[in-house]
C-alpha cells in the first residue's frame, strides 16, 4: 500500500515539473492577470455551469439563455488568452484521460475476464 | 511529458503487484470459479445496472423491484465469498480515490488559487 501512495506522489511531482502543466499553469494565470479576459473567463465558466446544471435537471433550456451563452463562446474565441488557455487544458485533459486509462487497466482487465 | 506516462507507467505496476489488487483478483476469481457465487453476482450487478439506469432516466422504481433488489442484497450479504469480494472493492476503491486526490491536486490548487 505505501508503495502505490509513493507512486502516487511521484506521479503528482513528475505532473508539477510537466511542461504541459507549467504550460497551463502559465496561460491561467495569463488570464487571471488580466481584468478583462478574467471577467469574460469567469462569465464563461458560470454560464456553462449554469447551462449543465439545468440540463443534468432536467430543466428546460431558453432560446436566450443559448443565445447568450453562443454570443459569450464567440467573445472567448476571440480573446488570445483565453483561447491558449483553453488549448492548454485541452491538452492535459487529453494526457489525464490516457493516463486515466494507463492507472485502471489492472482493474479493467479484471472484470472483462471471462 | 514521457516523464508522466513513465509515472503512469510505474503506478500501473505497482497497482499489479500491490496486496490491495491482488486481494481482490483472488475475491474475484473465487466468485467466478463458484457457479452459485457467478450467478449470484451477475444478478446483484444486473440489478442494481438496470436500477441505476432508470434513476437515471428518471423512470419509476416500482415497490416489486425495490422488493427484488432487497432480496438480491440479503442473499449476497449471506454469500460469504461474494462479501469478501465486495470487502476488497471497497478497499481498493478507497485507495483509489485517495490516489485520484493526490494526482489532481496540482490542477485544483492551479483552479482554486485567487
Amino acid at each position: 500500500m505505501a508503495n502505490l501512495y509513493d507512486k502516487a506522489y511521484d506521479f503528482e511531482k513528475a505532473m508539477r515539473e510537466s511542461d504541459e502543466f507549467n504550460g497551463l499553469k502559465a496561460a491561467y494565470e495569463a488570464v487571471m492577470g488580466n481584468a478583462e479576459a478574467k471577467a469574460l473567463f469567469e462569465e464563461f465558466r458560470d454560464t456553462q455551469m449554469s447551462l449543465q446544471e439545468k440540463q443534468m435537471n432536467g430543466e428546460e433550456i431558453t432560446e436566450e439563455e443559448v443565445q447568450k451563452a453562443n454570443e459569450i463562446v464567440e467573445k472567448v474565441q476571440k480573446d488570445s488568452l483565453i483561447s491558449k488557455l483553453m488549448e492548454e487544458e485541452y491538452r492535459l485533459n487529453t494526457i489525464i484521460n490516457e493516463i486515466s486509462g494507463i492507472i485502471t487497466k489492472p482493474l479493467e482487465e479484471l472484470y472483462s475476464a471471462e
